[in-house]
Protein backbone atom coordinates (compact mmCIF):
# COMPACT_ATOMS: atom_id res chain seq x y z
CA UNK A 1 0.00 0.00 0.00
CA UNK A 2 1.40 3.12 -0.87
CA UNK A 3 1.97 6.18 1.47
CA UNK A 4 -1.07 8.78 1.26
CA UNK A 5 0.08 11.89 -0.36
CA UNK A 6 -0.37 15.32 0.63
CA UNK A 7 -3.36 17.28 0.88
CA UNK A 8 -1.89 20.86 -0.52
CA UNK A 9 -4.17 23.75 -0.06
CA UNK A 10 -3.18 27.22 -1.79
CA UNK A 11 -5.43 30.25 -1.01
CA UNK A 12 -5.19 33.98 -0.42
CA UNK A 13 -7.61 37.28 -0.51
CA UNK A 14 -9.16 37.42 -3.93
CA UNK A 15 -7.72 39.39 -6.50
CA UNK A 16 -4.21 38.16 -5.03
CA UNK A 17 -3.48 35.79 -8.27
CA UNK A 18 -3.95 32.67 -7.00
CA UNK A 19 -5.24 31.38 -10.40
CA UNK A 20 -1.92 32.45 -11.96
CA UNK A 21 0.29 31.48 -9.55
CA UNK A 22 -1.96 27.66 -9.76
CA UNK A 23 -1.52 27.45 -13.12
CA UNK A 24 2.09 28.00 -13.82
CA UNK A 25 2.64 25.15 -11.38
CA UNK A 26 1.10 23.10 -13.19
CA UNK A 27 2.44 23.89 -16.38
CA UNK A 28 6.14 23.65 -14.80
CA UNK A 29 8.02 20.58 -14.82
CA UNK A 30 8.79 18.46 -11.85
CA UNK A 31 4.96 18.36 -10.82
CA UNK A 32 3.97 15.23 -9.64
CA UNK A 33 0.96 15.82 -7.95
CA UNK A 34 -2.63 16.30 -9.20
CA UNK A 35 -4.37 19.18 -9.45
CA UNK A 36 -7.91 18.85 -7.93
CA UNK A 37 -10.58 21.06 -9.90
CA UNK A 38 -13.23 23.07 -8.17
CA UNK A 39 -16.21 23.14 -8.79
CA UNK A 40 -18.36 26.38 -9.40
CA UNK A 41 -21.77 27.85 -10.28
CA UNK A 42 -20.73 31.28 -11.43
CA UNK A 43 -21.18 31.70 -14.91
CA UNK A 44 -17.81 30.84 -17.90
CA UNK A 45 -15.70 33.32 -18.33
CA UNK A 46 -14.15 33.83 -21.86
CA UNK A 47 -11.34 31.25 -22.31
CA UNK A 48 -12.39 28.98 -19.64
CA UNK A 49 -12.87 25.41 -20.11
CA UNK A 50 -15.66 22.81 -18.12
CA UNK A 51 -13.74 20.59 -16.48
CA UNK A 52 -10.25 22.33 -16.63
CA UNK A 53 -10.91 25.79 -15.19
CA UNK A 54 -14.11 24.32 -13.10
CA UNK A 55 -16.59 22.08 -13.51
CA UNK A 56 -19.78 24.76 -13.86
CA UNK A 57 -22.52 23.87 -12.50
CA UNK A 58 -26.14 24.82 -11.50
CA UNK A 59 -27.40 25.80 -8.24
CA UNK A 60 -29.74 22.99 -8.15
CA UNK A 61 -27.13 20.70 -9.16
CA UNK A 62 -24.46 21.96 -6.54
CA UNK A 63 -26.82 21.74 -3.93
CA UNK A 64 -28.03 18.43 -4.57
CA UNK A 65 -24.34 17.48 -3.93
CA UNK A 66 -23.70 19.05 -0.95
CA UNK A 67 -27.08 17.55 0.26
CA UNK A 68 -25.39 13.80 -0.98
CA UNK A 69 -22.22 15.19 1.66
CA UNK A 70 -20.16 14.97 -1.62
CA UNK A 71 -18.27 18.17 -1.02
CA UNK A 72 -15.07 18.32 0.80
CA UNK A 73 -15.69 22.27 1.27
CA UNK A 74 -18.06 24.60 -0.23
CA UNK A 75 -18.59 28.39 0.33
CA UNK A 76 -21.02 31.12 -1.34
CA UNK A 77 -18.28 33.77 -2.41
CA UNK A 78 -20.23 37.17 -4.18
CA UNK A 79 -23.46 35.36 -4.92
CA UNK A 80 -22.10 31.94 -6.08
CA UNK A 81 -20.91 28.29 -4.57
CA UNK A 82 -17.46 27.20 -5.02
CA UNK A 83 -16.68 23.82 -3.86
CA UNK A 84 -14.31 20.25 -4.05
CA UNK A 85 -15.73 17.01 -5.47
CA UNK A 86 -14.64 15.04 -2.35
CA UNK A 87 -14.28 11.72 -3.90
CA UNK A 88 -11.65 12.48 -6.42
CA UNK A 89 -9.30 13.93 -3.65
CA UNK A 90 -9.56 11.08 -1.52
CA UNK A 91 -8.96 8.67 -4.43
CA UNK A 92 -5.88 10.07 -5.19
CA UNK A 93 -4.51 11.00 -1.75
CA UNK A 94 -4.80 6.83 -1.75
CA UNK A 95 -3.00 5.67 -4.69
CA UNK A 96 0.31 8.05 -2.58
CA UNK A 97 -0.38 10.97 -4.58
CA UNK A 98 -0.14 14.52 -4.03
CA UNK A 99 -3.64 16.59 -4.24
CA UNK A 100 -3.60 20.82 -5.06
CA UNK A 101 -6.14 22.59 -4.29
CA UNK A 102 -6.76 26.44 -5.23
CA UNK A 103 -9.48 27.40 -3.34
CA UNK A 104 -10.93 30.65 -1.67
CA UNK A 105 -10.31 31.71 1.85
CA UNK A 106 -13.66 30.61 3.78
CA UNK A 107 -13.24 26.71 1.84
CA UNK A 108 -9.86 26.70 2.69
CA UNK A 109 -10.86 26.90 6.55
CA UNK A 110 -13.77 24.12 6.09
CA UNK A 111 -10.68 21.74 4.68
CA UNK A 112 -8.84 22.24 7.42
CA UNK A 113 -11.38 21.35 10.12
CA UNK A 114 -11.81 18.26 8.16
CA UNK A 115 -8.02 17.30 7.04
CA UNK A 116 -5.98 19.18 9.63
CA UNK A 117 -2.62 17.44 8.52
CA UNK A 118 -2.74 19.41 5.43
CA UNK A 119 -0.63 21.69 3.70
CA UNK A 120 -2.09 25.66 4.15
CA UNK A 121 -0.38 27.95 2.05
CA UNK A 122 -1.72 31.52 1.97
CA UNK A 123 -0.55 33.30 -1.14
CA UNK A 124 -0.34 37.04 -0.30
CA UNK A 125 0.35 40.72 -2.30
CA UNK A 126 3.64 42.69 -1.86
CA UNK A 127 1.66 45.36 -0.77
CA UNK A 128 -1.92 46.94 -0.58
CA UNK A 129 -1.49 49.20 -3.52
CA UNK A 130 -0.63 46.00 -5.50
CA UNK A 131 -3.85 44.75 -4.18
CA UNK A 132 -5.84 46.91 -4.68
CA UNK A 133 -5.11 47.25 -8.10
CA UNK A 134 -5.42 43.76 -9.08
CA UNK A 135 -9.26 43.90 -7.50
CA UNK A 136 -9.75 46.93 -9.49
CA UNK A 137 -7.72 45.98 -12.54
CA UNK A 138 -9.88 43.08 -13.50
CA UNK A 139 -12.24 45.66 -15.12
CA UNK A 140 -15.36 43.43 -15.79
CA UNK A 141 -16.94 44.64 -12.65
CA UNK A 142 -19.15 47.52 -11.19
CA UNK A 143 -17.79 49.40 -8.68
CA UNK A 144 -20.01 47.88 -5.95
CA UNK A 145 -18.60 44.72 -6.47
CA UNK A 146 -14.95 45.54 -6.40
CA UNK A 147 -15.66 47.51 -3.39
CA UNK A 148 -17.17 44.42 -1.90
CA UNK A 149 -14.11 42.36 -3.05
CA UNK A 150 -12.03 44.60 -0.76
CA UNK A 151 -13.97 44.22 1.86
CA UNK A 152 -13.69 40.48 1.31
CA UNK A 153 -10.12 41.13 0.53
CA UNK A 154 -9.57 42.74 4.33
CA UNK A 155 -11.56 39.70 6.10
CA UNK A 156 -9.48 37.35 4.50
CA UNK A 157 -6.02 38.44 4.94
CA UNK A 158 -7.05 38.20 8.73
CA UNK A 159 -7.05 34.68 8.07
CA UNK A 160 -3.39 34.09 7.56
CA UNK A 161 -2.86 33.28 11.28
CA UNK A 162 -4.44 30.10 10.24
CA UNK A 163 -2.25 28.92 7.40
CA UNK A 164 1.18 26.86 7.50
CA UNK A 165 2.89 29.49 5.49
CA UNK A 166 2.80 32.69 3.71
CA UNK A 167 4.13 32.85 0.27
CA UNK A 168 4.83 36.44 -1.29
CA UNK A 169 3.22 36.78 -4.89
CA UNK A 170 5.59 39.46 -5.77
CA UNK A 171 6.56 37.66 -9.31
CA UNK A 172 4.66 34.26 -10.41
CA UNK A 173 8.15 32.60 -10.85
CA UNK A 174 9.08 33.25 -7.78
CA UNK A 175 5.99 32.18 -5.75
CA UNK A 176 6.00 29.03 -7.75
CA UNK A 177 9.31 28.22 -6.80
CA UNK A 178 8.50 29.05 -2.80
CA UNK A 179 5.58 26.63 -3.08
CA UNK A 180 7.42 23.78 -4.63
CA UNK A 181 10.28 24.35 -1.72
CA UNK A 182 7.14 24.19 0.66
CA UNK A 183 5.71 20.52 -0.86
CA UNK A 184 9.28 19.22 -1.36
CA UNK A 185 9.71 20.08 3.00
CA UNK A 186 6.76 18.99 3.84
CA UNK A 187 7.54 15.23 2.68
CA UNK A 188 10.27 15.10 5.11
CA UNK A 189 8.48 16.40 7.92
CA UNK A 190 8.78 13.77 10.93
CA UNK A 191 5.56 13.30 11.64
CA UNK A 192 5.03 12.54 8.06
CA UNK A 193 7.86 10.00 8.02
CA UNK A 194 8.39 8.27 10.54
CA UNK A 195 6.38 5.18 10.12
CA UNK A 196 9.47 4.00 7.35
CA UNK A 197 11.39 4.27 10.14
CA UNK A 198 9.93 1.99 12.81
CA UNK A 199 11.26 -1.52 10.58
CA UNK A 200 14.33 -0.23 10.60
CA UNK A 201 14.34 0.46 14.27
CA UNK A 202 13.25 -2.45 15.16
CA UNK A 203 16.00 -4.29 13.19
CA UNK A 204 19.36 -2.66 14.55
CA UNK B 1 16.08 45.96 13.67
CA UNK B 2 16.50 42.79 11.11
CA UNK B 3 13.93 40.54 11.93
CA UNK B 4 16.12 37.34 13.44
CA UNK B 5 17.61 35.11 11.90
CA UNK B 6 16.67 30.77 12.17
CA UNK B 7 18.54 28.39 14.39
CA UNK B 8 19.01 25.59 11.72
CA UNK B 9 20.17 22.53 13.74
CA UNK B 10 21.79 19.42 11.91
CA UNK B 11 21.73 16.41 13.92
CA UNK B 12 21.82 12.60 13.73
CA UNK B 13 23.71 8.99 14.35
CA UNK B 14 27.09 8.95 14.75
CA UNK B 15 28.60 7.99 11.41
CA UNK B 16 25.67 8.79 9.15
CA UNK B 17 27.91 11.85 7.56
CA UNK B 18 26.91 14.80 9.44
CA UNK B 19 30.22 16.49 9.29
CA UNK B 20 30.44 15.83 4.75
CA UNK B 21 26.76 16.97 4.44
CA UNK B 22 27.72 20.23 6.75
CA UNK B 23 30.68 20.73 5.15
CA UNK B 24 28.98 20.69 0.86
CA UNK B 25 25.77 23.02 2.27
CA UNK B 26 29.02 25.57 3.19
CA UNK B 27 30.69 24.58 0.15
CA UNK B 28 27.74 24.94 -2.31
CA UNK B 29 26.18 28.51 -3.41
CA UNK B 30 23.26 30.20 -2.00
CA UNK B 31 23.69 29.84 1.27
CA UNK B 32 23.56 32.93 3.32
CA UNK B 33 23.58 31.63 6.76
CA UNK B 34 26.19 31.21 9.17
CA UNK B 35 28.32 28.12 10.66
CA UNK B 36 28.44 28.15 14.16
CA UNK B 37 31.68 25.73 14.55
CA UNK B 38 31.64 23.77 17.99
CA UNK B 39 33.83 23.89 21.10
CA UNK B 40 35.32 19.85 21.72
CA UNK B 41 38.05 18.47 24.08
CA UNK B 42 38.57 15.28 21.74
CA UNK B 43 41.72 15.52 19.99
CA UNK B 44 42.80 16.76 16.62
CA UNK B 45 42.26 14.57 13.73
CA UNK B 46 44.42 14.72 10.70
CA UNK B 47 43.16 17.54 8.50
CA UNK B 48 41.33 19.46 10.68
CA UNK B 49 41.46 23.26 11.90
CA UNK B 50 41.22 25.07 15.17
CA UNK B 51 38.55 27.55 14.77
CA UNK B 52 37.21 25.44 11.42
CA UNK B 53 36.39 21.98 12.20
CA UNK B 54 36.09 22.73 15.64
CA UNK B 55 37.67 24.94 18.68
CA UNK B 56 39.78 22.42 20.02
CA UNK B 57 39.83 22.88 24.59
CA UNK B 58 40.84 20.74 27.49
CA UNK B 59 38.40 19.54 29.52
CA UNK B 60 39.63 22.07 32.09
CA UNK B 61 38.89 25.25 29.92
CA UNK B 62 35.67 23.57 28.51
CA UNK B 63 34.36 22.96 32.33
CA UNK B 64 35.37 26.47 33.10
CA UNK B 65 32.84 27.54 29.83
CA UNK B 66 29.82 25.32 31.26
CA UNK B 67 30.36 26.92 34.44
CA UNK B 68 30.34 30.62 33.46
CA UNK B 69 26.74 29.60 31.48
CA UNK B 70 28.48 29.80 27.92
CA UNK B 71 27.24 27.13 26.20
CA UNK B 72 24.11 27.03 24.35
CA UNK B 73 24.68 22.85 25.19
CA UNK B 74 27.12 20.67 25.63
CA UNK B 75 27.32 17.20 26.17
CA UNK B 76 29.73 14.14 26.94
CA UNK B 77 30.12 11.69 23.90
CA UNK B 78 33.08 8.72 23.87
CA UNK B 79 34.59 10.15 26.78
CA UNK B 80 34.89 13.64 25.53
CA UNK B 81 33.15 17.00 25.35
CA UNK B 82 31.15 18.55 22.76
CA UNK B 83 29.23 21.92 22.58
CA UNK B 84 28.38 25.00 21.01
CA UNK B 85 29.08 28.52 22.51
CA UNK B 86 26.11 30.39 22.94
CA UNK B 87 27.70 34.13 22.44
CA UNK B 88 28.33 33.28 18.72
CA UNK B 89 25.10 32.01 18.01
CA UNK B 90 23.11 34.61 19.60
CA UNK B 91 24.86 37.56 18.46
CA UNK B 92 24.41 36.13 15.04
CA UNK B 93 20.60 35.19 14.85
CA UNK B 94 20.41 39.13 16.28
CA UNK B 95 21.66 40.67 12.88
CA UNK B 96 19.01 38.51 11.33
CA UNK B 97 21.31 35.60 9.85
CA UNK B 98 20.45 31.90 10.08
CA UNK B 99 23.11 29.90 12.30
CA UNK B 100 23.53 26.01 10.90
CA UNK B 101 24.51 24.17 14.03
CA UNK B 102 25.63 20.30 13.15
CA UNK B 103 25.40 18.74 16.66
CA UNK B 104 25.43 15.22 17.95
CA UNK B 105 21.89 14.07 19.38
CA UNK B 106 22.42 14.72 22.60
CA UNK B 107 23.35 18.16 22.23
CA UNK B 108 20.32 18.35 19.88
CA UNK B 109 18.00 17.92 22.18
CA UNK B 110 19.61 20.54 24.55
CA UNK B 111 19.37 23.06 21.82
CA UNK B 112 15.75 22.38 21.62
CA UNK B 113 14.61 22.68 24.84
CA UNK B 114 16.13 26.26 24.75
CA UNK B 115 15.31 27.71 21.54
CA UNK B 116 12.53 25.41 20.60
CA UNK B 117 11.30 27.49 17.17
CA UNK B 118 14.62 26.09 15.76
CA UNK B 119 14.83 24.10 13.29
CA UNK B 120 15.30 20.55 14.09
CA UNK B 121 17.05 18.58 10.68
CA UNK B 122 17.19 14.59 11.63
CA UNK B 123 19.93 13.07 9.15
CA UNK B 124 19.14 8.89 8.41
CA UNK B 125 21.09 6.81 6.66
CA UNK B 126 19.41 4.99 3.88
CA UNK B 127 19.69 1.65 5.07
CA UNK B 128 21.28 -0.54 8.66
CA UNK B 129 23.96 -2.13 6.53
CA UNK B 130 25.16 1.23 5.53
CA UNK B 131 24.87 2.80 8.73
CA UNK B 132 27.02 -0.50 10.11
CA UNK B 133 29.45 -0.17 7.35
CA UNK B 134 29.69 3.66 8.03
CA UNK B 135 30.48 3.30 11.74
CA UNK B 136 33.11 0.36 10.98
CA UNK B 137 34.76 1.97 7.66
CA UNK B 138 36.09 4.56 9.44
CA UNK B 139 38.87 2.36 10.20
CA UNK B 140 40.63 4.28 12.98
CA UNK B 141 39.25 2.75 16.38
CA UNK B 142 38.96 -0.66 17.95
CA UNK B 143 36.45 -3.38 18.02
CA UNK B 144 35.02 -2.16 21.69
CA UNK B 145 34.46 1.54 20.06
CA UNK B 146 32.78 0.23 17.64
CA UNK B 147 30.17 -1.96 19.56
CA UNK B 148 29.93 0.90 21.41
CA UNK B 149 28.96 3.39 18.39
CA UNK B 150 26.80 0.57 17.36
CA UNK B 151 24.68 1.03 20.45
CA UNK B 152 24.67 4.76 20.69
CA UNK B 153 23.54 4.64 17.08
CA UNK B 154 20.63 3.15 17.96
CA UNK B 155 19.28 5.53 20.65
CA UNK B 156 20.42 8.26 18.55
CA UNK B 157 17.73 6.57 15.99
CA UNK B 158 14.77 6.48 18.25
CA UNK B 159 15.28 10.28 18.93
CA UNK B 160 13.97 11.14 15.29
CA UNK B 161 10.79 11.30 16.79
CA UNK B 162 12.14 14.60 18.36
CA UNK B 163 13.10 16.30 15.43
CA UNK B 164 11.49 18.39 12.77
CA UNK B 165 12.18 16.92 9.15
CA UNK B 166 13.92 13.62 8.40
CA UNK B 167 16.89 13.95 5.54
CA UNK B 168 17.94 10.67 4.16
CA UNK B 169 21.70 11.00 3.39
CA UNK B 170 21.65 8.41 -0.08
CA UNK B 171 23.64 11.05 -1.81
CA UNK B 172 25.40 13.76 -0.34
CA UNK B 173 23.87 16.32 -3.43
CA UNK B 174 20.39 15.59 -2.46
CA UNK B 175 20.82 15.31 0.96
CA UNK B 176 21.98 19.20 0.87
CA UNK B 177 19.38 19.88 -1.90
CA UNK B 178 16.88 18.62 0.75
CA UNK B 179 18.39 20.73 3.60
CA UNK B 180 17.85 23.77 1.58
CA UNK B 181 14.44 23.28 0.75
CA UNK B 182 13.61 22.65 4.38
CA UNK B 183 15.71 25.83 5.39
CA UNK B 184 13.94 28.00 2.66
CA UNK B 185 10.24 26.93 3.45
CA UNK B 186 10.53 27.47 7.37
CA UNK B 187 11.32 31.36 6.44
CA UNK B 188 8.18 31.22 4.62
CA UNK B 189 5.93 29.60 7.78
CA UNK B 190 3.08 32.11 9.17
CA UNK B 191 4.16 31.66 12.53
CA UNK B 192 7.61 33.59 11.49
CA UNK B 193 6.17 36.03 9.80
CA UNK B 194 3.10 37.14 10.51
CA UNK B 195 4.28 40.05 12.21
CA UNK B 196 5.18 41.77 8.74
CA UNK B 197 1.95 41.59 7.97
CA UNK B 198 0.50 43.40 11.00
CA UNK B 199 0.98 46.58 9.07
CA UNK B 200 -0.50 46.02 6.31
CA UNK B 201 -3.96 44.44 8.16
CA UNK B 202 -4.17 47.66 9.62
CA UNK B 203 -3.79 49.51 6.85
CA UNK B 204 -6.31 48.31 4.60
Amino acid sequence: MPERGLLIVLSGPSGVGKGTVRKAIFDSEETDFEYSVSMTTRGMREGEVEGVDYFFRTRDEFEALIDAGQMLEHAQYVGNYYGTPLEYVNQTLDTGKDVFLEIEVQGAMKVKEKVPNGVFIFLTPPDLAELKSRIVGRGTDELAVIEERMEVAKAEIEMMSHYDYAVVNDQVELAVERIKHIIKSEHLRVDRVIHRYNKMIKEL
